[in-house]
């Protein structure tokens, strides 16, 4: 808990003019005023979070949570809980989704196992198949596998607690080895299930209004998973003002290692890009124990996930895609770091008007 | 002409049948049926295009036409034409927006001189300032500026054929020197407002539903561009059945130019980015002329311009990005060249469920 709160003291709301400051020199560059619409504004962002006029995004990393859930007995999810180590390995061996995309992004994957019900041990990575360069594989397991939320709490709160110790250990550890920029991932066969329990409880949008199909299950199925969620939380009782009481009792180990990630960036003021719905379930989480934290986050996409636009909304926050995704792992957020990064390519590499012999004169 | 309807005969609507070998194979990678949404949808039309089941876009471009406008005579722009010919020599030196984010796209930058009112000869760079790579000179000029259409037609027929013609040649070029994705992007000071009326008379919607405040002009030169436009397409009354007749009497030597690099770019097979609202009038141009033409199209983004949508939607094209760009030259255009390597990338790179050793069961 010390971790925690050292870190929460940590985190200050960033210095405003750093966005006039960096509007400024937008404003000379050659273009029209404000023609680059929201790369404008993540250049301004990013000036101002790191607090320096020219940032240097050279670093960049992917952090895939990945965690088991016992509310998979109850039949919410479209496959077997044994995908969520086999698709670790996958992650390790490049052939993923997540390794294709941050290759693409020039970015590092790193993979958490917070809470796989599976031994790695020292995993033997099969040779690789098939990709590129795969992720790193970090063990920093909280939980074998949450408790079935459907019977009683999925974390204990020491649990919930370790696990956001365990996002801001890697936020400290990766700002200390100079990583610039961070990006959330997840992985876990039936994530989507504590993530709508925690929008519903968070929000305070009834269940069905934030609950989807997730992976692709059946209009039946749906129908149970949201009767699941509901039993759950009248069950459990989660305390809507206070994020990690609803952590532990209907969340994730991955979404608490997500929220924990987050809280960590912003104490070392490093801007964070949050993936799709279990991500953002996690920013939640840390925005409901220190709002300061969107200051620092940026919404890499607006999810198939029907809950999704309701917590980006109580936080404040518009996606950057909209493409239609609904995989998880950091996908999204590998996307929108190509666009962040354009943002802050057009604001340090244009020329600007008086550089280029370019007539600034407004005639009208 | 002869060139014209040569390409034309070339235009040959892509089989569909490519889109469900594509389809096969995306799903049966390590994900989630459809899970990447859009990204899916890329690979699938760049497989269909190229007829091709391993497409490579190793070689990409951007060309950016560039033209003047009799119509600024009307004060219908914010900014003097003069701005035309220095943003050329911007485009030159790698200082320019298009520049930056060409490069960040891994994409080279084509400068086609179509229709500015500036004498280039021999062209003086002078040293560059700042930025990288810069984009390469093309002399191709149809016109010195088109005339104002205000008082009377922009082009003659024969002018607006040549300038479909000069996209038409660039396109052929560039096929045979290996190119495999094309962008399209424009210059012009004044050019919104020819796109505006192409707009209107191609898509029968009032002048004030597709007409906005282009580079930042104020409210009050916002009803005299409407104005403009309205007495135009009045006194020139252009064929709405006759892209070409459109073109020739309120349209610009590069919107000319980017109907006839698109419809280029489909009767040699390859696939064009449309940048947004003047290359999107070059687009509704070449569509009008060749329906089929939009199988081989990427819609880059959804532009602040109001006219926008009402063209792509006339298409069936739905953008990629949504980013609140209204800059042009490419610019979006660039962008959205990541998203689609993005998801060509998924599609060659990531690992099957088989050869991953990931479960493919669905259990419900």
């Amino acid at each position: 808990m010390d971790l925690l709160n050292e870190t929460l003291i940590n985190i200050k709301p960033i210095n405003a003019e750093f966005y006039a400051v960096a509007q400024r020199h937008l404003d000379n560059l050659t273009k029209p005023l404000g023609s680059l619409g929201r790369l404008e504004e993540f250049a301004r962002k990013l000036v101002a979070i790191t607090e320096n006029k020219s940032p240097i995004l050279d670093k960049k990393v992917v952090f895939t949570f990945a965690g088991d859930h016992g509310i998979t007995e109850e039949g919410v999810s479209a496959y077997p809980k044994e995908v969520t180590p086999q698709m670790v390995f996958n992650f390790l061996r490049g052939g993923a989704g997540i390794n294709v995309l941050a290759r693409h992004a020039g970015a590092e994957v790193i993979v958490v196992d917070i809470g796989v019900d599976h031994d790695f041990g020292n995993p033997p990575i099969p040779p690789l198949v098939k990709g590129g360069e795969g992720g790193l594989f970090v063990s920093m397991k909280v939980v074998r596998g949450t408790r079935n939320f459907a019977k009683g709490p999925a974390m204990t709160m020491d649990e919930a607690v370790k696990c956001l110790e365990v996002g801001i250990e890697l936020a400290n550890g990766y700002a200390k080895k100079g990583y610039k920029i961070f990006a959330t991932g997840d992985m876990g066969i039936g994530n989507t299930t504590p993530s709508s329990a925690i929008a519903a409880v968070l929000t305070g949008k009834p269940v069905p209004e934030v609950t989807s199909k997730g992976t692709g299950i059946s209009d039946e199925s749906l129908q149970k998973k949201i009767a699941v969620i509901e039993e759950g939380i009248r069950l459990n009782n989660p305390d809507s003002d206070d994020a990690i009481d609803v952590l532990a009792k209907v969340g994730g180990a991955e979404i608490g290692g997500i929220a924990g990630l987050i809280l960590g960036a912003a104490a070392n003021g490093i801007p964070v890009i949050i993936d799709g719905f279990i991500s953002t379930a996690g920013a939640l989480i840390a925005y409901c124990i220190k709002p300061e934290v969107t200051d620092y986050m940026f919404a890499a996409h607006n999810s198939v996930e029907i809950g999704h636009e309701a917590m980006l909304e109580k936080m404040g926050l518009k996606p950057i895609l909209d493409l239609d995704l609904r995989l998880g792992e950091g996908t999204g957020a590998a996307l929108a770091m190509l666009m962040i990064d354009a943002g802050l390519k057009i604001y340090k590499e244009m020329a600007t008007f008086n550089e280029a012999g370019v007539s600034d004169e407004i005639i009208n």
